[in-house]
């Protein structure tokens, strides 16, 4: 492809600006449909118990209640809301655990009956009138607790006890002989926390059955096609008459709707076949807290062998997070926090093994990064106690080790670009790297500044089903229309992928149409997860571009009566690269092919490759030695996307990274109090960052342009905070001396620590 | 294809049947949307003035108006609410002569002003504080009057006088020759009344307007694509950014908005525009009436020479219809009239000369036959009169000349099937054709038989622009998708292409879905019109599902290791026509295909070609010579439709034009007082044929299956009204021996026919 784009690499108009702007834009909880009832949940109060009884008739029985749905009365066909039906691919097998209701109650939250009423506050008072008999059960909160033989089963399990799916292992060379041969052997144990997806809108879903059966569900899910196949298989409807689009807008995801929006589609789907009218199920706070997927916590253990020359010789990591409750992507963090683990650094010798574990807590799931930030917050947390450990600059010691493309690597695909280095360099120099020895360190506010490297996936393949299809048409003016069914939850899709679009068929921004998130409108597309939209989805519009440009310029070549190699477009002109008299409005070609009956259909179907990102963040912080407050002087964030599409829409992606990476680095943590019951359940009193906590932040944008990506693009959905908590605890240290194995660094840790260390 | 279709034929329950009978099928009068807006529109009390003054301030200052727009302030840009701009392919070029608003009423019922409001109480109001001052022009209501020298202008024309687009001359032979050689000569002029869809449902749109400008359209058109081609034209937006959808249900339209629905899209869009709010305008019944397309009337005059054995050696057609006072279709009614008139019966020496002429009137567009029952009341009359001369059995007269499959004629494409004397045959039986000399003339109550022969059109092609893309997807568990841009106006459009889609991928009916009637959703289809949904769209639907087959059978073929051409599939089963033990579910291969990140996605783009149905209409009628009241007894209508898809939908589709035929032939006709006003402007005025009036009707199918059809089917949506005229009027004067040469046989005509004749 030409390096002088017209559209891409253009910070354009977002396409969902004005209507954001002017509070126009429409999400599921705007949809109002003719006859809509209102769902509420009733949500088990326990940690795990068995249903002995439920008696719905009084809530049947108050004016205004349609339907009480509970595990008696909907389908008993188990599910995993996170979609491992479509992405789970042979030998693996999906791990489906879930029931819309069932008859045991597995954490504080779990679902065990839903009304749906013509006002909220009327379907809020019949949850109180249904009444539950428990039979309580034997609890279990922590991974390690509930591996042991006495623990509690929350789920039968083949690879070992409370473990959902299979465990991963990943090896290269001879770790043994590696540590053998080592100079040093460093190990570590870090302990990471829950941190929540806090995306702006929770969970929400309307169902609408037809009269004949056929069902409609808008609802915040990031993949309607594989959300769609979820649905149709729990109420036995073929896939064809179950249409799930967005409408269209998400106010975020980070993951916590992969697959369904926690149990927001099924129970307003069961509501509406019960009560036969539509329902829209829209989770308040406290429910997308304690029911909805949150980041896995757990443990990652590091061992690395090092030369004398700070060479790494062997590296084992070992990994066991908390599932909660329900597998939902348990199966698959603990192998992507191993594979990420071991890929940032080149290292002959290297193991993984890792798995998750039931316990009578709220699922874990996706959530940005998805395993990465627990691996590099304990990687890059060692690398730092290796360099001093070696006497050595932490940025040199990365720059022996780091990844370099051609060296072999644990991941099934190669590595055909890198900007890593790159990125140190130049976040390096934006932080000023070499102050970093001579920040002050007297007095009760000390600095520090530090840094960490990562890289992430720009899809899932091969570790998951992952392909997109795609149509691009001409319309008979010469405009262009997409159809994708990726939604857009906020990161810009739509305008990305419509600027491939006019790039590939030469138009202008503003000729471009664009329908997406729509499973009637579109093909199938596995949807927006693993960074993967650019990257992968727009690959496949790229694609369907492609194939409908080589219809214009072999119909125009006709038309001209030249070869169609010369011909180009550019600004929605058809020119002779070879003769400038030869000139045709590309319109024109489209409406003299519609009178010869003739559109230009394009359809592109693509497995994607796949394409690591790179980042180095660099970190100053400011630690009061008082009160243990960390404040963040200025964080640098160098990233190698391969090409910025839409440069604010990647720096937005960035800078949005970081600020959570913030929150995961010093204050984000959901904790559990001793009956199982979050204790953190509200922005009230789980410590997002606010706009005042977030410091000056510098995006750098690396574009080392992978042959595999569309124009070289590579995911950056993920990357902003993979390193960021590793970036700040190594400040943090080189401030204060002190060395934290958890986090959050809360201002109580911190304080604690200080105090200890007196 | 093979012949023991598995869906195809079967007369399965309709896809529309539950929601409809259920009243829960969504049209355009029920779409509410946030903040909606009622328009209302001002109309000329004038039949022919210009605009001297509009005041449309009082209006504006009502409380709770947001919106008038005139003339002044809305585009003028010229179009032709037929979408002829979308259809007309060169040398034709498109007549458009309509604004949205002109300066210039050329009918009483024109489009003044229009207004948004906040209720339709309000809109009506404000439309009387609209101030007009009006400078009346000389007006013209008669087309042979209109083509004066000293007529008044309506449009400037270069083919001649008043006369819209260009005169139509169709010739074979030499048809003076045949005069001179033939044995006799007859010829007779018939005059056609103005007769109105009168479709269930008026005309109705609904526009929505982005804050970024992207234009959201649903409306009652037929043709979704060719009318966004108008809006996005008349406005200035690329056409990715205008979608024009049904929503999906049009209750009826019989050709009354083949484009536009009248103005109510462009009007609804206007006025959303200057609001910046969503508008709708529904036409109540006597704005359909004034201001909506009708049946084109006019003078039909045929010549035709007969050898004594009775062979037609020589035929003339000459028509001249009234356009009223806009072109719509008055450029294409006037070609089909002609072509079809000369077509049904061979004749070596032929010519027609035909156009429309503008007048003061309402303007006459598509109505279902377009031409032909105008061409074959004069032609089928005239016939019977010829037989009579002879002493010849109609029928018999009717067999000698009729077209049979190799002949020459007039269409730019071939016979290559016909059922029509089949059609003769059994509709001869069923009513007793032998019965007819023996008929009672005796008392008051006299009754008669009679019979008329037609022909039509599969679609339009290649008279005009004509094509058809459809998508056919299968779904991961093995059911099917049918994306295609034709709407289905209760014809059961929905329903046909589902089977179709069934049949070619070897699924049960339950199995498909379908998105129709959707620019956003669907590539480029013309819509439905000119009889082609099933023939044409059903083409592009099938090549669709091909398509996809061939992905199937390929992938299968590799999964089971035979030969693809070997498999077939029927219920879902996927087996090899060799072997028995090998079988496979479509959704297993499905599922498979989705584990190796592939979807079966089929294109089809098709440029259709063409194929005559065939027809034998029968009438047996009882004319009381007291009353003049003409009551029919029993009709029967032989088609040859091809294929019956669904025979259930081809009977109602025969029965419905039967009963349009019946008031046709007997009741319907729009008069004007010498001031341009309708006189019959609403369901009270104008005499449909109610349920009392239609009689025992006997629809016989008959199969010649054409090989350019999808199964071999044939356009139905027409026929049932071609002949019906001909063989009521030919029945009339078999009961009472006098000939009508004008229709509709009121008793009021009948009545007074016979009291002159006494």
């Amino acid at each position: 492809m030409k390096k002088d784009y017209a559209v891409v690499g253009k910070s354009v108009r977002r396409l969902d600006a004005m209507e954001k702007a002017m509070g126009k834009a429409t999400f599921t909880t705007d949809i109002k449909l003719p006859g809509m009832l209102y769902g509420k949940v009733l949500r088990s109060p326990h940690p795990h118990a068995r249903i002995v009884k439920i008696d719905t008739s009084k809530a049947e029985a108050l004016p205004g209640v349609k339907a009480v749905a509970t595990y008696l009365n909907t389908p008993r066909v188990k599910f995993n809301t996170s979609a491992t039906s479509t992405f789970t691919i042979p030998p693996l097998q999906p791990v489906e655990d879930q029931y819309i209701f069932d008859s045991v109650v597995r954490y504080v939250g779990d679902e065990v009956a839903a009304v749906a009423a013509v006002s909220k506050s009327i379907a809020q008072e019949a949850l109180g009138l249904i009444e539950v008999e428990y039979e309580l059960l034997p609890t279990v909160f922590d991974p390690l607790e509930a591996m042991k033989d006495d623990a509690p089963v929350i789920h039968e399990s083949e690879a070992g006890k409370n473990i959902p799916g299979e465990k991963i292992h990943i090896e290269m060379g001879d770790v043994e002989k590696g540590f053998n041969e080592a100079d040093y052997v460093f190990e570590h144990t870090f302990k990471l926390p829950v941190q929540k997806q806090a995306q702006m809108e929770t969970q929400a879903a309307v169902a609408q059955v037809a009269v004949d059966g056929k069902v409609t569900v808008w609802s915040t899910t990031q993949t309607p096609h594989p959300s769609r196949r979820i649905l149709a298989t729990i109420f036995g409807i073929p896939y064809s008459k179950v249409r799930v689009l967005n409408p269209p807008y998400i106010g975020g995801g980070f993951g916590v709707r992969i697959g369904l929006s926690a149990k927001a589609e099924p129970i307003a789907l069961a509501l509406a076949m019960l009560a036969k009218q539509p329902v829209k199920v829209v989770y308040d706070r406290k429910e997308d807290f304690i029911a909805s997927d949150t980041r896995h916590a757990g443990y990652v253990t590091v061992k690395t062998g090092v030369n004398k020359d700070g060479t790494f010789n062997a590296r084992k990591i070992t990994a066991i997070l908390n599932s909660g409750a329900y597998c939902s992507w348990s199966a698959e963090a603990p192998g992507v926090l191993g594979a990420m683990g071991l890929s940032i650094y080149y290292c002959p010798n290297q193991l993984y093994d890792g798995h998750s574990v039931y316990t009578n807590t709220t699922p874990a799931g996706a959530m940005r990064g998805f395993g990465n930030p627990q691996a590099m917050f304990a990687v890059d947390s060692q690398v730092d106690i290796i360099a001093e450990s070696l006497s050595m600059d932490p940025l040199e010691l990365r720059r022996k080790n780091m990844m370099r493309t051609g060296q072999p690597w644990v991941l099934p695909y190669p590595c055909l670009s890198s900007g890593l280095e790159e990125c140190m360099d130049r976040g390096a120099k934006e932080i000023g790297w070499e102050r970093r020895t001579k920040l002050s360190k007297d007095g009760t506010k000390r600095r520090g500044m530090g840094m960490a490297i990562g890289t992430h996936v720009s899809n899932a393949w091969p570790f998951c089903g992952d392909y997109s299809n795609a149509y691009v048409t001409v319309q008979q003016d010469g405009s262009v229309h997409v159809a994708s069914g990726v939604p857009d939850m906020g990161t810009g899709t739509m305008t990305t992928l419509s600027q491939m679009a006019a790039e590939i068929l030469g138009v202008t921004i503003d000729q471009v149409g664009i329908t997406i998130a729509d499973t009637e409108s579109t093909p199938f597309e596995i949807g927006s997860h693993a960074s993967r939209t650019c990257y992968a989805s727009g690959t496949a519009v790229v694609a369907a571009a492609q194939d409908a440009r080589k219809q214009v310029v072999e119909y125009a070549g006709k038309m001209l009566n030249v070869n169609p190699d010369e011909l180009d477009i550019e600004e929605g002109i058809i020119y002779s690269t070879l003769n400038e008299e030869i000139r045709v409005p590309l319109g024109t070609v489209a409406i003299e092919a519609h009178l010869h009956g003739l559109q230009f259909i394009g359809v592109g179907k693509i497995i994607p490759q796949n394409a690591p990102p790179y980042l180095a963040h660099f970190a100053e912080v400011e630690v009061d030695t008082e009160t243990g407050k960390v404040s963040i002087i200025k964080l640098v964030a160098a990233h190698d996307v391969g090409k910025a599409i839409h440069p604010i829409i990647v720096e937005g992606q960035l800078e949005g990274g970081l600020a959570m990476g913030v929150g995961y680095a010093l204050s984000e943590e959901i904790k559990y109090d001793s009956k199982g019951k979050q204790l953190n359940d509200g922005f009230h009193k789980y410590m997002l960052p606010t706009a005042m906590d977030i410091p000056e932040m510098k995006a750098i944008i690396v574009e080392a342009e992978d042959p595999t990506g569309p124009f070289g693009a590579k995911g950056v959905g993920e990357t902003g905070l993979v390193a960021t908590a590793a970036a700040i605890a190594n400040a943090v240290y080189e401030a204060i001396g002190i060395r934290f194995f958890e986090i959050p660094l809360t201002e109580e840790r911190v304080y604690k620590a200080l105090k200890e260390r007196k």
